[in-house]
C-alpha cells in the first residue's frame, strides 16, 4: 500500500472534482491528464455547509497529495452555486466553452496544500433570448464536447431531471433550454392520481418500446394535449380491455407516460431544428438509449457520449486554459 | 325545533347527494323540487367501506324523514364507483343527459325507509373517440345545464384538479377530454424544484393579472414550450431583477404558473372550436372568473353556471326521469 501512495503522490499533477447537488467525484489525474485515482462521497451540495467542503474535499483526496507543494482542484457543480462553497457567478450566453475557466472563483481555504477553482455556470436572459435560463454543471460536459473539436457547432442534449439543450456555434453556446421532464415524469409517476395506474418501465420489453414510440409520436404531433393524454392514461387503465394483466400493464403504462414526457421535451426542442446533423446525447447509456429512440421516432439521429467522459474532458480544458492563463 | 322538525318531515319529497371522494352534500327537496334543508359531512368516499354508505347516509339525513313510507334519495358522484358503494357503471358517449337515471343501481338496504339511486358516471372509449376518458358526478353538472334547454349544443367546461371539457350536441354528450391542470399545479408548485419560487396566488392584484394573461397567451401560442417555460419560471426568479420584492414576487411567479398551466389546456381544448358562441363554464366563481380571464384572452366568451347549482338541477332532472320511468 505505501508503494502505491508514494507513487501516486509522485505522479499526481492536478485533482478533477464534480460536485453536485447530491454526492461529488474526485479524480486524480497525471501530468499527461490521465486518471490515476478516484472517490466518490454523498457529500452534495445540499448536505454541506459553506465551510465545511474544504474539510470534506480534504478527507477524500488528501490521501492523495505530495507533502510538499500545492495541487490544483478544479470543480464544477453546485459546490460554486450561491447556497454551495463560494458563489461562481453564472456567466451570460453567449460564452465559448474553452473559456469557463476565466469565470472560476478560488475560496480562501486554512490550509496550504490545495488551490481550489470553482467553475462558473452559465446563464440566459431575456436580453439574450426569450426566456430565463440557467445550468451549472452541465456546462462543463458541454466543454468536454469542444475539447477535440474547439469549433463545434450543433444540438446537445444532456437528458435528466432537467433536460438541458444547448446550441452550440463555433464553440460557444448561444442558447440553451431546460426541460422539468425527469422531474415531471416522477412527479406524475409518484405522487398524482396516475400512480395508481403506473408501475417500472422496461424499455427492452417490445410491447413497452412499440408503446412508448407510439406515445412520442402521438404527443410530438399535438402537444397541447399533454395535459388531456396524462389523465386518459388513467382512464386507459380503468376502460382498456387490451391492455395486458400483471406487472406488463403498468410498465407498458410507465413507458406511455415516459413517451409522453420526452415527446413534450421534444416538440419544444427539435421541431426547428435541421435533421441532416444528429443531436449529441451526453449522459448515461440507458437514459441516452431512450432518447435516442425517442429522436429516431421524429426523424432525427443521435450520437453518444459518456457523462462521465464529458465532465472530465471539460475538467481538463478548463485545467489547460487555466495553466496557459498563468503561464 | 320540535315544530320545524314536523314540518319538515311532512314536506320532505325526497332528497339529493352529491357523494365526492372526500365529502358528501345532501340537501333535502319538497315536492316542488324546492331545496328545504341540507347538511354536509366529510366522510366521502375515500373515508368509508361500501357497508359504511347507509349508516353515514342516516346518520346525516335520518331526522327529515318520515316516519313511514320510503324516501327517494337520488346519489351522483364516487359512491358510484367501483370501489364506493355499489357500482354503476359508466354509460359510454354518446349518452342523453336527460337519461343518466337509466344507469342507477340501487343498494340493497338494511332497513327500508330511503330507497336509493347511485348514478352513473360517463366513459370514452378509442372507439368513440381518439383518446380514453372517465367522468363521474360532473356528468350530473352537465345535466344540469341541459335542465332547462334539453336540447342544449356547445361546449362546456368544469374547472378544477382534474378540468373537464365536454361537448354537447342536442342535449347528449357526444365527446370530453380531461386535464390534470388542477392537480399539475399542485404538484408543481408545492412538489417541484418551483416550490422555491412560488407563492400565494392574487389574481386580483394589477401585476399578477398582468402575468396570468401573458402566461396564457405564451403557453396558447407555444404548447410545446410548457415544459421548459416551467423551469424558465425558476430561472427568472433567479435572474430577472425587474421581479417584485417581498410576498408579491411568490404571488408574480404564481400567476404566471397557473396561466401556464390553463394556458396548455385552452390549447388543448379550444383550439378548434368556434368564437361566435360562448363556452360554459360550470363550477365555483372563483376559479370561473380566472377561466373567464384566460378565455378572454384568447378571443373566447365564457358564460358561467354555479356548480352547486348545476349538481342540484342535474339531480333533480334525474328524480323527474325516474318518477317518469315508474308511472
Amino acid at each position: 500500500m505505501s508503494t502505491t501512495t508514494a507513487t501516486l503522490e509522485q505522479q499526481l499533477a492536478w485533482i478533477a472534482v464534480d460536485w453536485g447537488s447530491s454526492n461529488l467525484r474526485a479524480w486524480g489525474l497525471n501530468e499527461h491528464d490521465q486518471v490515476i485515482t478516484q472517490a466518490t462521497s454523498d457529500k452534495g451540495m445540499l448536505s454541506l455547509k459553506a465551510d465545511e467542503y474544504e474539510a470534506e474535499l480534504l478527507r477524500l483526496v488528501g490521501d492523495w497529495l505530495p507533502t510538499t507543494g500545492q495541487t490544483d482542484v478544479l470543480v464544477c457543480g453546485m459546490a460554486g452555486a450561491r447556497q454551495g462553497w463560494l458563489e461562481a457567478a453564472y456567466l451570460p450566453v453567449p460564452t465559448r466553452l474553452d473559456q469557463l475557466s476565466q469565470g472560476a472563483v478560488t475560496p480562501t481555504l486554512s490550509g496550504d496544500q490545495l488551490r481550489v477553482y470553482l467553475l462558473p455556470g452559465l446563464s440566459q436572459t431575456r436580453s439574450t433570448a426569450t426566456h430565463f435560463d440557467v445550468m451549472r454543471g452541465e456546462e462543463t460536459q458541454l466543454a468536454g464536447l469542444v475539447a477535440d473539436s474547439p469549433d463545434f457547432t450543433g444540438l446537445a442534449c444532456l437528458p435528466g431531471t432537467h433536460a438541458k439543450w444547448a446550441t452550440l456555434k463555433a464553440g460557444a453556446v448561444s442558447g440553451f433550454s431546460t426541460y422539468l421532464t425527469g422531474e415531471l415524469y416522477q412527479l406524475l409517476a409518484n405522487k398524482s392520481v396516475l400512480r395508481h395506474s403506473i408501475g417500472s418501465d422496461k424499455l427492452q420489453d417490445p410491447v413497452c418500446r412499440e408503446t412508448f414510440i407510439a406515445a412520442v409520436s402521438e404527443i410530438y404531433a399535438a402537444p397541447e394535449t399533454f395535459s388531456s393524454r396524462l389523465f386518459g392514461l388513467r382512464a386507459q387503465d380503468l376502460l382498456d380491455g387490451r391492455l395486458p394483466t400483471g406487472d406488463t400493464r403498468g410498465a407498458v403504462l410507465a413507458a406511455r407516460l415516459s413517451g409522453l414526457a420526452i415527446g413534450l421535451e421534444l416538440a419544444g426542442a427539435c421541431r426547428e431544428c435541421p435533421t441532416d446533423k444528429p443531436i449529441m446525447l451526453i449522459g448515461n447509456q440507458t437514459l441516452s438509449q431512450r432518447y435516442t429512440l425517442a429522436l429516431n421516432t421524429i426523424g432525427h439521429q443521435a450520437q453518444h457520449m459518456d457523462g462521465d467522459a464529458a465532465v472530465l474532458a471539460g475538467l481538463r480544458l478548463a485545467h489547460q486554459s487555466l495553466k496557459a492563463a498563468n503561464c
